[in-house]
């Protein structure tokens, strides 16, 4: 329970301090200013949100809907991560009890399985009942998987549909909760439910884009420097985009590269006038991608044009065999923390469910360095570094403190969450059947 | 941290194991019961509850609408309070960031200062300004108080009124926190305000009664049991009231005797429909009392009659002075949970925030059996003994395991805290002017 929390390795000067004050300082309204937006836009049910704290920058650089690591979360928040549940639940299925969970598919990932096993745990502690509803195509009746790590176990049972209700067996939820992230497509077996399905069918990563969800962000952030009197870019990374890209062909190679340069000047441009004397660097990734495949760092425009054919071929690979048909180009933030007696490259994942943060933890990668992704092999999770919840700041700490510096990381994580509920909201709007 | 959790000394046979099975094996329908019954009645802001476990028998003996211990919470609970609080306060001011806590006048009940510090804290936390406005009169500007147990400081303010709104300083609240019970009425300065005040003021000591109180508990418990198929008795203590009571004077006197009578030959029926062999007995207090004042223990008739003059005067003894008027009767309930190296008497406190379980402590009185108030002379707290929080089952683990018994004890506290609504909704419907 006493794991050391990171420092940054760099001397913390000039901005990120003062970002970090300013949070503190101005808390009640930043606060207040959440809430206000909560009440025009419902927050995602859980979402997670990796950041990257560059020591002059804290900035947000990818969003799940899906989070698969709940497992990874210190225990001591069970309560908060319950209760939080309870008030986002209640939403949603007022009076009913029942929902049913529907996973990903892969049954080998045992870290995967134990989320899955731990979600359920906490739904079930929020007072519903919860069964699992699998994909798996030739899963055809009831089974139990032992876990390994946690010695539980988790009963997985065929998601079957009867007119335009799902159900396991003759139990009948009252709502779908996907944490499965539909990479490949919805399923028949899910379209056109009379039950609810959260996060909408139409947030899986087969429409979902990056590049909409950073313009939602982008806007958020604009908000909320204008709120506070600051810069947006101190917690904005700054993106491009391609569309049609294949790698192993080189189709839209030019546009690629001509967005890579346009986007390192515009990052030189900023670091010029914060006297930031680090290289710019760019991270190119498929525009709707997971998984840490399909990610590549670029320092100059040559990364792009003498790229191999290994690295083409690790850029088409995205999840499930999807080819990579858009790519965002994002403003690469580099992570200054270290942990662990590797010294570790490390950033935080932080967990929130409705408009709460109930946890994070602290991703490692020894093999990896501060300009790279870190999820890819190597990886390896620190669960009991957020000791405090990063949901309150401490008035009476400094800003780089403990429980201050994470909250610091609590409001740049939610507002990635509006970005995302906004995005949410706008893709129901398209969905939702036209008045004639 | 790892102070023992209390087993009971008595071996659990019995109903309160088949109660407590019974409650563990139908959370789901209790949640959602809950969850139903808190869209109709908005939870109080904020509530504790006293609980007595007698081994055969959990109920609530007290209902507290303004807290006085939140600095005995385990402070692990301390982002649980937060987030209940961010859902209570969103709810009554959506917007605004400011309020004022009223505070009772005791400045010299140093540990109930630490309490309204640690208020002031979790409200601070939770993302809105906070500032005190005492009553106390001879307060004429912003004092500091050095808080000896804790090393904090706090800063009353004398709290002022203009035209219909009161503020403290310059700075005007969007609502009234009222942590000061109204034992001696409704002081002028808070009547027919604008602003808000929560609890209403008509929810005070001055008006309130625990046989008012009691009586929608009652209803509360008869709809559980009719929800789980159980005898209300289990979770319900009985209880009779007689209005004009004056100890010194003797006057009321009869109605006293014979409802003590009817109580106790109640209670035996109860006890023989069940085979408890332990003897009954009935508290006898102030319907409109508060801070342990005022409380007595009786096993029979005699024990009224024979009152000798020094305890006449402690039961005309309530606080700030004012006369017992009405008192109530109560069943008795037997605590069999002892705590600590001296095995002191113990009794579970529960708190709770808007609809959520946030912590709890364990009042201990060494020198009191297990027939009499605890909120005495010797009483001390344990802190630390709930490390569970009470609001969440685990199936896994048997009904008298350490979580279960917990998530007993909130199911139990919750139904007190949903009579209060109640009592708090009929409240502001009967002080509400009426339609010509």
């Amino acid at each position: 329970m006493n794991s050391p929390v990171p420092h940054l390795t760099t001397a913390l000067t000039g901005p990120l301090l003062a970002l970090e004050s300013t949070l503190l300082r101005r808390s009640p309204d930043i606060e207040a200013w959440f809430r206000e937006q909560w009440l025009k836009t419902t927050p995602p049910l859980y979402s997670s949100v990796d950041l990257r704290n560059a020591g002059f920058k804290l900035a947000p650089v990818d969003t799940n809907l899906f989070p698969g690591g709940f497992n990874n979360l210190n225990p001591a928040f069970e309560p908060l991560c319950i209760q939080a549940l309870q008030t986002a639940i209640q939403r949603i299925c007022p009076t009913a009890k029942r929902l049913v969970l529907v996973p990903e598919n892969h049954t080998r990932n045992t870290f995967y399985l134990e989320n899955v096993a731990t979600l359920v745990d906490l739904i079930t502690k929020a007072g519903f009942h919860m069964r699992i509803g699998s994909l798996i195509p030739d899963l055809h009746e009831a089974t139990e998987l032992p876990l390994e790590h946690s010695g539980r176990r988790l009963r997985l049972e065929p998601l079957r549909r009867t007119g335009n209700r799902v159900h396991v067996g003759d139990y009948v939820p009252c709502a779908v909760l996907l944490n499965n992230d539909l990479s490949a497509g919805v399923p028949e077996i899910l379209r056109d439910l009379d039950q609810e399905v959260i996060p909408p069918l139409d947030l899986g990563w087969h429409a979902r884009q990056k590049s909409n969800h950073f313009g939602f962000y982008r806007e958020v952030a604009k908000e909320m420097a204008a709120l506070l009197g600051l810069d947006p870019w101190l917690f904005d990374p700054l993106f491009r985009n391609c569309g049609q890209i294949n790698f192993q062909k080189r189709e839209g190679q030019e546009c690629l590269e001509a967005n890579v340069a346009l986007l390192l000047e515009d990052i030189a441009a900023k670091y010029k006038e914060y006297g930031i004397t680090e290289q710019p660097f760019v991270i190119v990734k498929s525009d709707a991608g997971t998984y840490g495949m399909g990610v590549m760092t670029a320092r100059s425009v040559d990364d792009i044009r003498n790229m191999n054919r290994r690295a083409r071929t690790h850029m088409s690979s995205a999840k499930e065999g999807r080819e990579v048909t858009s790519a965002i180009i994002q403003e690469g933030v580099y992570t200054f923390e270290k942990l662990g007696p590797d010294g570790a490259t490390a950033e935080p994942v932080v967990y929130m469910i409705d408009q709460f943060v109930v946890g994070g933890f602290y991703r490692l990668n020894a093999q990896r360095g501060n300009q790279e992704n870190l999820n890819a092999p190597g990886m390896r999770f620190e669960p009991l570094a957020f000791e405090e919840c990063c949901s309150h700041p401490d008035p009476r700490c400094g800003p780089d403190e403990r429980p201050n510096r994470f909250y610091a990381y609590g409001v740049v994580a939610r507002m990635a969450a509006l970005a995302a509920a906004r995005e949410i909201e706008a893709t129901r709007q398209l969905a939702a059947p036209r008045a004639a």
